[in-house]
């Protein structure tokens, strides 16, 4: 690695400079660590030398940091030429060890500077806070996309659904763990722990996704509560005050909440196994139950309301209001065109081959079928602002979800119930005109 | 992935005949399943599906398995046309998007097939089982080094030290383990359960790293003894009848077995690790420790003789019968010669830039320093048949191990005690006159 | 047990009564299903039986429970005459059989009523739970002591020292255990979670006392805080803004809260044990705690005042209101004089051999000194109303608690330092003058 | 207890003598204490004062022991006078105050004694070991028999079912606790762990209770082979070479084996709970399991042969000899007359109201019927020497234990299968014949 050798050496001769701060000087010190760390040097005392550098690292503060990931997006990269050279070599005969090589040189040495940081205690949190901090200075940093995409690309490997455990959560989970659930909701705030109390009793059911390196971190949760029939709106699954039921005669499984917990594992797909999962292990313990489905928000809905329409679009009158301000509920008599308009927004509106509502993008695309559309299903501020109120319930049959998952990738058809489809339709005369 | 799909179809269409027998058959099936599981289809059930690839894997035989390894060295291979594309508009312009696209076509989409197959339960268990018999396999079949790199590759990253379990084993072990430790336990046989207990007591140590996708399974594990003095035979450390001395009063601990427990982890390396942390944890818990050293075989040791002199050469008349037979111990009045014989092979006999014998090998790399030569210290016949009895101490100071590795590394220099350097200079007019 | 027989089997006769309501009903079916448990047949049959009491038992309402006590104090008690048979034979020959004889029908059947229904899942939280009803109702209904008797004996050997479990309570124990010490806390009241958490940080600690047979339910537990010097004073202690210390700089550890959780466990003493045991286990571990030392509050102060002193003590005077009212602290230039009189009240004032103090009767009865006494130390409302705000330390020092226990229980002296000796002294001349 | 008292001073006075071992002066020194941990001291320290007890104790040889358990008799036993008048007043007048001091003077001071050395850590082992070394001398010390009856009652209340834990054993179990079942087994000898092995494979099973007090030491265990009809002999079941089962298709759950493994708990029953645990769990678990029997040996029954009949008896003159020696398997034409008389001696042949063999006494008392009877079962030398082959079944039917329990109690009516009954009557006119 002479390339990197040379960079820090540069670097390590502006040490003299007295325009460094101190943190800066401590991570040019990081960098030289980590250079030696990769090196055959490395190989006897990683473990000491990888305790040594999460050590500095996590010393660090913002100017270092971001020095820091400078040297590792610039010095830490494959060289071109060898790369390009391998690469000939193996178009003219792809044997093995022409394989080897092209491998070895086109893999980035920060992945293996990633990977022996990893070997110290401590090691995975460190590497996972680390990306969080990379996504941060992103949007203005695009020459971090490549450090990004090798820490993506090792923890997609060492994230992997077979190294993770599913736990179930309840009241006798350690209260350090219940506090991270309460910060970490992002759908539907905790309001403390009373209120996640009443979310645990046994007609709800919590479970996360952990992994053995990162113990008392949940990666992901999901919320399930069991009803009787399908739910059209939130606010009495999340009511403090609602009698408990018997799971053994509840009909629906309702995921109304799913959270990652962790920035630093953005991207990562976790969700998508951890609903199919639970699904499955319900549907084995409590066989009286027959429809898996979610009660999820539709976060574009009002965004996109608002661009596409026009405030003098007739048709809309008595929704515009609503769609402005974003703070009130519409009249119920506009429940049904509200309804209608979602339906349409949710299965027909798409960008760059996905449905343009995130949530959709999720659920759709792990094969979800959406079940039905529910007006003034939640009314608090955020669900008033995001959504004029309308929630959705998507249905997740384990046997249809392969088929509903190609249908939509390759065809871009929304697997759909029939009266969403109709609700659909009824929109398609308001669209035209609004074109 | 073009290729593949033409290369399976065209196996696929090879079914039509029959000569494939059923097992064959299989393994095509399961080769068609992986390329779907690779595929975006794999997103939504990749979960099922990778439980249904373990199990026909797993329901395999010897014809089938061979027939998928060919399929998975050719069919699952990077494109070489692609990769020199990627290659070279990476060094026209190395961009972040540019290594992206090089990196994602120069990764052969076996690796991803062994990402997705390892989301099934038991899913690491298999592929560390299928490299096993890749490796078995590999030495007539030179085409499986790429797959058996790209499984090198997953388990450097999968089984790194941060995410790996120190457990300390002994009498309060589940039998289930300790079967295992019997089962594969490769310095010194243990003789069934009794005799593992002595090795257990309080004056003993073992430990062992697991981790957490196969738990019950150790990797590798070290057998410790606690005694006064280094030992220079190892035959009072496994006898049954030994009295079981107190920690609290020894001074050194010596590691006297390392074993690694599973063929398809070759070449990840653990030991070193193992060795090391062991170390650091006994100094702290028993401060009276003040030496930790091996007693370590020389397998290499005997074979080198033969080759190496002839049966005219004066000097080793002594010794002569003893090294053609390898069955018997050769004189007292010979132990001096053997000492020095075996210091030099081990400090002055180089192959590839490391030490010949591949016990110094390792240890040399870990920064170890050869502190002793012991003559009969095992006269066991394995111990007659390696080496004619000797034994020798590596010793490890954590504080020169940085220092000991560098110095093997670059300067192909061993670090030894005094007196085995003396040893290793008196065989200098003997290994000239035999030139 | 004839005697059982026919009382139950005239309360059986009672059925055909139609004014017996259906509690009742259930609670004699009880009484006739514990009569055959104790009795041959219940051996063979003893745990199914054991069960269906123990849901009998805890599907009885008020008027069956009271029912059902009433029976086990008649009936299910020793029979005087043959008590008195075997006693006699005792005394003119005392031989083993005539000593387990005597034993036999001296024993109540009550106590194998409770060791059978102990043997249900659960007999051990109900038995807990029927003692605690029984003490509710013992101040009208004298004579449930005979049965209140039985279960302090049985629950006095069950609840052995050497059965019960000392762990730590922390942050990461199940939250629905710290639940309970949030409801139980009986001197200093934990305001939800967060207080709670900010005892549980590393400069406090909290330790309790479990049974394996009611697991999750703590039976006593204390809070430790560390502190450079003795506290004088709580609200430092309780404060959630304080800084966090750190534990191996911390002179004193000081038990600012001990709580016994179970009612039904009144009287059977684990706190003295747990005091000693935490003293004993932190200083183990951290050598730097040189003092460990109570910040207590001092019950009974106040009501003692108001008895033993009158309005027109002239001494008192400046006291007086805040005596009388309970809910004011006394002015700064009283400190003096309120801290001479709990020097006296609680080193001169005693009741039947003990400390009038309940406080100091189970500090000083456990060996502890008392160290100092701390005007305006607790200024909440429970203080004033308690103490007029005065807490006292208690010293434990390990070496002398024998010493002093035993000096407190035979010669009524109070162990207490110089100075609290100085303060009690002072309040000789006006206690003299009021008497 | 002034009795107490003066008894040690009595016998600290003779500490004097020259002729007291160190021994036996250590004993006294701990009688000693043992009088100041149930007096008022003890209060305050006993758990210190409990550990020095504990650890006195366990450094006493024989002699010492011996000593100590005179002193134990003798005078820590209830005052005659003082309980003679306690029982006086509570014949005159049965309160709860004249109870509890009826039972205050009645229990020996011993109990308490107990009690408290139970608080040390590893006491409750060394009263159970201490109960072991009472029973070995009690057939010559009868005088001991009231001190064991207090350990007895002790053991009968801290072991009571409601405390135990019910266990299963398998090869995932400690080495530790699987070392102990082969030391313990009583019935059919394990030799050694892979003979353990095959006994935990899944067509059996085996359970154990434990106590918390206790940790690694089983207190019982019972051993359980899945088979497809009713076993008539043990050693397909003992083989190691026989083909594993598939639980889910027996319909038999054989209970060959059940051991009590603490001789110090002698008398405290924990088999017949044990039993019926298993197959109540085994019975929830595998509802393909329809029948739940033993595979029993018949100690008693050669013994009794031998003495009921007499060499001249011409019925027997085929099975005299092998009556005799008990080292012979009689010939096949005797196996009905065999398995006639076995049913018979199960059936009719008692002693002091319990069935005269005391497997029998065992299974019978607990509900169990006596299901078929099987010569030439057991061809062990044990076997041949207990029962000259024979082996019985005993069924547990859950729904039928308690009425067979009533039956066998008070009418000494055994429950058979009819077939039993017909044996049985076939033995009648040999019976009367050699009356």
């Amino acid at each position: 690695m002479p390339t990197t050798r040379s960079v820090v050496d540069r670097l390590l001769g502006s040490l003299a400079s007295a325009t460094r701060s101190r943190d800066e000087r401590r991570a040019i010190r990081l960098a030289k660590l980590l250079r030696t760390l990769v090196s055959e040097r490395g190989e006897s005392t990683g473990a000491v030398m990888a305790r040594r550098a999460v050590a500095l690292y996590n010393g660090l503060e913002e100017g270092g940091r971001n020095l820091l990931f400078d040297v590792l997006a610039r010095d830490f990269a494959p060289d071109p030429q060898a790369v390009f050279e391998a690469a000939s070599a193996y178009r003219d005969s792809p044997t093995p060890a022409h394989l080897a090589r092209l491998q070895r040189v086109s893999e980035p040495p920060r992945q293996e500077v990633f990977r022996r940081m990893n070997m110290a205690p401590g090691g995975t949190a460190t590497l996972v806070g680390l990306r969080r901090r990379i996504l941060e200075r992103l949007p203005d940093h695009p020459e971090l996309e490549a450090v990004d995409a090798d820490l993506t690309h090792l923890f997609g490997s060492w994230f992997n659904r077979g190294f993770l455990e599913l736990r179930r959560i309840d009241w006798n989970t350690p209260a350090a763990i219940l506090e991270k659930l309460i910060a970490y909701e992002a759908v539907h705030e905790i309001r403390g722990f009373p209120d996640l109390k009443r979310r645990l009793e046994r007609d709800r059911r919590c479970f996360a996704f952990f992994h053995p390196a990162l113990p008392g971190e949940p990666l992901v949760f999901v919320e399930v509560a069991f009803t009787d029939a399908l739910p059209g709106e939130v606010s009495p699954i999340l009511s403090l005050d609602s009698a408990v039921g018997e799971p053994r005669r509840a009909r629906c499984a309702v995921f109304y909440s799913i959270t990652s917990c962790q920035p630093g594992l953005k991207g990562i797909s976790f969700g998508n196994f951890l609903i199919k999962q639970v699904a499955e292990d319900l549907h084995a313990e409590l066989p009286n139950l027959k429809v898996f489905a979610t009660l999820s928000p539709v976060p574009g809905f009002r965004s996109w309301l608002k661009t596409r329409f026009a405030s003098h679009d007739a048709a809309l009158a008595g929704l515009w209001e609503a769609i402005e301000s974003g703070d009130r509920l519409p009249a119920d008599d506009c429940d049904d065109l509200l309804a209608s308009l979602a339906a349409h927004y949710l299965t027909r509106e798409w960008k760059e081959g996905q449905a343009l509502d995130p949530v959709a993008r999720f659920h759709l695309g792990n094969g979800a079928r959406l079940e039905r559309v529910n007006a003034r299903a939640d009314t608090s501020p955020k669900g008033l602002r995001q959504s004029l109120g309308v929630m959705v319930n998507y249905a997740y049959s384990l046997d249809e979800v392969e088929r509903n998952h190609e249908r939509y990738m390759r065809e871009h058809q929304v697997a759909c119930a029939a009266s969403v489809e109709r609700l659909a339709r009824e929109a398609n005369a308001l669209i035209a005109a609004t074109r």
